[in-house]
């Protein structure tokens, strides 16, 4: 039975330590939420996650969800329990708005939760995780009526939402869709069409499900500008606000997938639905975006939330396995073998999922305080930058770390030979669930190509450039520190490497659009690789100060450094490749005609 | 529904033009197998893996292998029959000793047949597979009545065989393991204990199964020292040869599993199971090694194999769906959207998926081959280089080939988006499938050791040397010829990172065993990148000969060329990361102690 433990200690290191949000305290959510309150928060919300969610994750592989012959669907044993344990703890509201009953703590404080929430039971915590995608679109584009009608309920975790933006033929190309939308005499409309791999699409968690369904308007133009945002009720209200007629809505089918069993995926067939405009005509792809940003933070997390988990697991099993003897001698030599923790290759799988795990957590809390910074700060240059990190570096997390995630779950898989291979230890559906954080919200070749050919341009680069001019100015203030000296120079050695990529990419990729498109993948790793540099740079001076200052017994400071130092011997040299083969251009890519293939 | 098509041209291409067989006329078993017979054999084989085998890949995923309260074990529908039509077909017997019924066809074509086999169906093809293993072992170490009594039953796939290794506390480390033989008067022994993870330990294709296991005779040596093989049949024969009394041998179990789940993975428990002894007492493993290194070989395969049918699916896939449009311009104008084979990043995983399989192929055949003429050579330097070679490049094939096919599957399943996720197109099969092959017949991290540990330097490292003064003769012969200059080129330079990587490791791997223990991953790679760059160097000299010969007008070969520069350009660069790894010694992998993690 695998286990889990929320990393407590590296997330109060890099909110204290690292991030030093205490510095923010004169901000909304900040000023409520002094750091105390937060680790009071978040070992609450381990206890939950350790002791209710983990033991449900092999439950919900196990069983799945089960459609039955009039649509609805039966969620995993204890599924509901938790759930409704979830909402009774008010843990649906953490980080929402205080008007709408939300508890207003900083984003940066909801992604640990998030992230210990889906390293112990990633299918359950998508229902949540969609209603907060549905909440972030009404609080968004909705009108005053919807926000009063909806975000308590969704904020509150009584009703669950849901993201409808897929059909068949269409997932990344949503200017194919074909839901149409009728407009009726009351200001409604009628919806009709058939949407797939609508994640907590139907369930028996919750009384109602608030569906954000995209749709064309009869008559709208076709393509991504006439593509109308909707919110179509499970059961629409009566005039007080209780659900009551059903909706022309029904789950026509549960999909069978290679993981994240627990979570019903389901297609949902609309069939003269009721309803409800959200924002403007035509200008519904615009409130999908505000949900997607919110949503593809959230899948890199998940990304890493499984790295994480199996990381633990592969921990354990390595320290309790006893087969063969250390090359350098007997460790254990009253046992009957060594642990296979002594042996290097097992440490490599080990330390390259502990090495990534701190930095890709400090990366994505790191770009979340930008987020608060962009909602909160009353100075604008500040809200203009966090505008700009937010933009340039959601694609990089969604996708460095859900690729990253998935190679760590596979690796740690392989430290329990072929008990790993077996489902009994959890191992598999670490790597299953952590398969599909690639792929939705966005396949992370999409996130590399938005990457290259919309962020790094955008507003003649000033956003690359800032980030470019931080490290810059980090490593100068810097240099001088002796006991830095190998994260400086690597941060300096994998900024020029990105910068180098980048250059060719400004040189290259105009004149011919596939240089950008071949050189995406490669560039947004190049781009990880820096950024989790700079993140170890970030923790082994923070490290550093903190052994200065009174830690010096503790070991989690030279735990940190060693670490951090592995990172830099094991991790940074992918760089190069990295950069070489962008560089190769997209001529040996395109080489071939389709027929070739 | 996925599909398969035997890689037939590929494998007339290899043997063909590359590995030219023809030359070898002179020696047993290639004297009965011209060109023309082997191309008739393959195509019949193909339209056999296509038509047959293929379509139940999916059948054996979904229905699994179940066991009745008896022990008895029920394989998915369909198999029974395939298996029947198999070994109807005389293809079990296919390289198999023509003095017990077998065809005695080249290894190296059994490889190409192995290759369809496991693309087609992996799961399926493991049942024959085994029976291989059990028949390789008795073949060398069995008595003349074992081999009499045995042999032609499991050459004609009549009966089946399986190797039974793991029990529950041992997998790698067999020194452990605790299953007893106790002699008895009539010169068998009495088996008792438990073996795990026996791939086909039960099933009803076949009316007997002959399992070889591995056990300790009372009284022997601790330690590897005291184990011995012994056959051990799922029912005792009588007199004349024929099935007679069931054996103390029943399956306890079937394991659930991510993957392969067509082939019953059984706990067999022996409860004074008859068994009879295999070669010398407590020198068992030898036995089993001998079925080991031929497995091994298969399992590389297998990896390619499933990043072959992967690779098809993808591409077919990549011509059909529409989605956006060309970032270059419309290429489907017409059309509602582009087929995403426009898309330069879909081109960068279906390439990395073709360059390697070429490549991988190649490099197994090429190493099968030696495996003939080990066998069959009359020279014994010939024979010598061959025992090198196969020794030395075995780990490499097993590891890397299952490494980057199960890279490979799951970029091909990332091609289909969210159907890619989902079981109904059967990506997930083959990356589920895939998974297997890095764990078993030795861990992938267990190859890497047996690499550096063992065979480099074996004989004061005579393989690795011929090896190198092969690819410094190959270059140097061909360094005049300007269409291969950039071939030569890369082969010369990873070459030579390998050579400074097997270096370090000379230099440093004595003195703390440990930097050989950190170095193996990465210096596997290197050995498997150097390798397929040689394989493309051999691919593209014999594709320009063919086309001055006659094909200039054949897109064949400039397809090949074209993937092999694919290679050159984006493959290769990983060599120097590597070595940086490699180089980076073991102290940031043994930093920290087993407490820290």
């Amino acid at each position: 039975m695998p286990s889990y433990t929320a990393p407590l200690r590296e997330y109060r290191f890099l909110l204290k330590d690292v991030l030093d949000i205490e510095r923010y305290s004169n901000l909304p959510g900040f000023s409520d939420a002094p750091m105390d309150l937060i680790d009071q928060v978040l070992e609450e919300g381990a206890k939950f996650c350790e002791g209710v969610l983990a033991p449900l994750n092999k439950v919900g592989d196990e069983h799945g969800c089960k459609r039955r012959d009039d649509g609805s669907v039966e969620t995993p044993p204890g599924f509901k329990e938790a759930y409704k344990q979830f909402t009774d703890g008010g843990w649906s509201a953490l980080s929402s708005d205080p008007n709408y009953g939300g508890q207003g703590m900083p984003h940066v404080v909801a992604m640990a939760w998030s992230e210990m929430c889906s390293s112990a039971n990633m299918a359950f915590t998508m229902y949540p995780g969609l209603s907060h995608g549905a909440y972030a679109a009404i609080h968004h584009h909705g009108s005053d009526e919807q926000k009063q009608t909806y975000l308590p309920k969704l904020v509150s975790g009584e009703w669950t939402g849901t993201m409808n933006l897929t059909e068949p033929h269409c997932g990344t190309d949503l200017g194919m869709l074909r839901t149409k939308a009728i407009p009726q005499a009351d200001g409604s409309y009628r919806i009709t069409g058939q949407k797939i791999f609508i994640s907590a699409g139907e369930h028996d968690l919750a009384p109602n499900i608030i569906h954000l369904v995209l749709a064309r308007i009869e008559g709208a133009p076709q393509g991504t500008k006439g593509i109308s945002l909707f919110i179509v009720p499970k059961f629409v209200l009566d005039k007080d606000g209780n659900p009551d007629t059903r909706n022309g809505v029904v789950c026509g089918k549960i999909e069978e997938k290679m993981g994240i069993h627990g979570n019903s995926t389901c297609v949902l067939n609309y069939d003269d639905a009721t309803g409800y405009l959200v924002g403007v005509e035509n200008k519904g792809l615009q409130g999908m975006f505000v949900m997607m940003n919110v949503a593809r933070l959230g899948v890199g997390l998940q990304g890493l939330s499984q790295s994480e988990v199996a990381y633990q697991n592969g921990v354990a099993y390595a320290k309790d396995r006893l087969q063969g003897r250390s090359i350098t001698g007997a460790k254990n030599p009253n046992g009957p073998a060594d642990p296979i923790i002594v042996h290097p290759d097992i440490r490599r799988m080990l330390m390259d999922a502990k090495a990534f795990n701190e930095a890709a957590r400090a990366f994505a809390f790191w770009t979340a305080l930008y987020g608060d910074l962009l909602t909160n700060s009353p100075d604008e240059k500040v809200r203009e930058k966090a505008d700009d990190y937010m933009g340039l570096m959601t694609p990089v997390i969604k996708s460095y770390l859900t690729d990253k995630g998935y190679a760590n779950a596979t690796n740690c898989q392989q430290i329990f030979g072929g008990h790993g291979y077996i489902e009994e230890h959890g191992m598999s559906q670490f790597v299953r669930d952590a398969r599909i954080a690639m792929i939705y919200e966005g396949a992370n070749g999409i996130q590399a190509l938005d990457l290259v050919g919309r962020k790094l341009g955008a507003n003649g680069g000033r956003a690359l450039f800032a980030f470019f001019k931080e490290i810059d100015e980090w490593c100068e203030a810097n240099e001088a520190d002796a006991e830095l000296k190998s994260f400086t120079d690597a941060l300096r050695s994998t900024k020029a490497q990105m910068q180098d990529g980048a250059m060719w990419l400004m040189q290259n990729g105009m004149s011919n659009f596939d240089n950008a498109g071949a050189a995406s993948h490669d560039f947004l790793n190049l781009f990880g690789i820096t950024a989790l540099t700079y993140m170890w740079a970030l923790q082994a001076k923070a490290a550093l100060a903190a052994k200065k200052n009174g830690g010096a017994a503790d070991p989690y400071y030279d735990t940190k450094l060693a670490t951090g130092r592995y990172f830099l011997a094991r991790m940074t040299p992918d760089a190069g490749a990295h950069l070489a083969k962008l560089k190769s251009g997209a001529d040996p890519v395109m080489a071939l005609s389709a027929e070739q293939f």
